[in-house]
């Protein structure tokens, strides 16, 4: 059993050892290849999952068929699409291992029982889900009070590691600008 | 007491009376007048409010003197700093009543006691962020999915209470448009 997940979990909440073979009997374990499409646009996400080690994109395409991504995923941090996970609606996105990645992966109906047996869990999953708006609440400030050179700039700098694991033109994606102008940017910056 | 917060947990969760009371000795209810200031910029969010009837709009504003409005909540909803109230750091926001407003709220601290006396709570407040997860989800596809235009359109289809509500400008903020742009696609709309 991967071990990550569990300390995350212990940073939070008291897990002892029988609670955690009760929790490892709910959760399945997977390995991805780079590349590897875990959730598939058009299908009801099922589940969530808990990026042991690697680092995952989420993204959709549109209309005129070009990418965009909403979301990484990097070791020690969850993701899933929650509305279609909540609603049991297809999802928009796809979600893809962009390095090989270990995965903790959990049903969403089978955490509702593993809520029930192990209740500490829900502070657990309550502060996750806090820490998520809290991102999204900056996260939309940023957009609003930056200009798209600011933005790039405030990102470079909080995220180091992220500049270096992740691919220029879905850094570009991910922030919204043309490959072309965030190389300007990386000239600058440099 | 006011109710529909009550009306809003027994969705979710189980409450019986005596639980009701013990859950009403955590918060404290408020009658605010329209354009009251109830979190002002640079303090810190100590609380979380809950909209019993009203409409509550948070804001910043940007080093321009512009605002832009993040976030709206209507009638049975919450809203807060998450940034401000879990970091205890200094918030960037301000959340202002649009309408007079009644608004239950519970200090970040008292809510930590409250969750060990009603655990259940906890399930309550995971599904109510969880939900708030999925609509950033959402919220940042169509930015990206959509023209300003579609954008407009979906949001005004979607929530026509809204529309009627919310002064225009403030709707303008929110969608990122100039009040002129947004006076066009109105009479487009017609």
């Amino acid at each position: 059993m991967y071990k990550s997940i569990i300390e995350n979990i212990r940073k939070v909440v008291d897990l002892n050892d029988s609670e955690v073979a009760v929790f490892n009997r709910f959760v399945e374990t997977h390995h991805f290849k780079k590349k590897e499409i875990i959730l598939q646009e058009s299908k009801v996400c099922q589940k969530l999952y808990f990026v042991e080690k690697g680092c995952l994109r989420m993204y959709f395409i549109n209309k005129k068929g070009v990418e965009h991504i909403t979301q990484f995923a990097f070791d020690g941090w969850w993701i899933s699409d929650f509305q279609s996970l909540m609603n049991h609606t297809p999802s928009d996105y796809y979600i893809q291992a962009i390095e090989e990645s270990n995965i903790v992966s959990i049903d969403n109906q089978q955490l509702d029982i593993l809520l029930t047996e192990l209740p500490q869990l829900e502070k657990y999953f309550r502060i996750l889900m806090q820490k998520a708006v809290a991102g999204a609440q900056l996260r939309s400030k940023l957009l609003y009070a930056m200009s798209k050179e600011e933005f790039y700039f405030h990102f470079s700098t909080s995220f180091p590691d992220f500049m270096v694991r992740v691919p220029q033109y879905m850094i570009a994606s991910y922030l919204g600008l043309t490959p072309e102008y965030l190389s300007e940017l990386r000239k600058k910056k440099l």
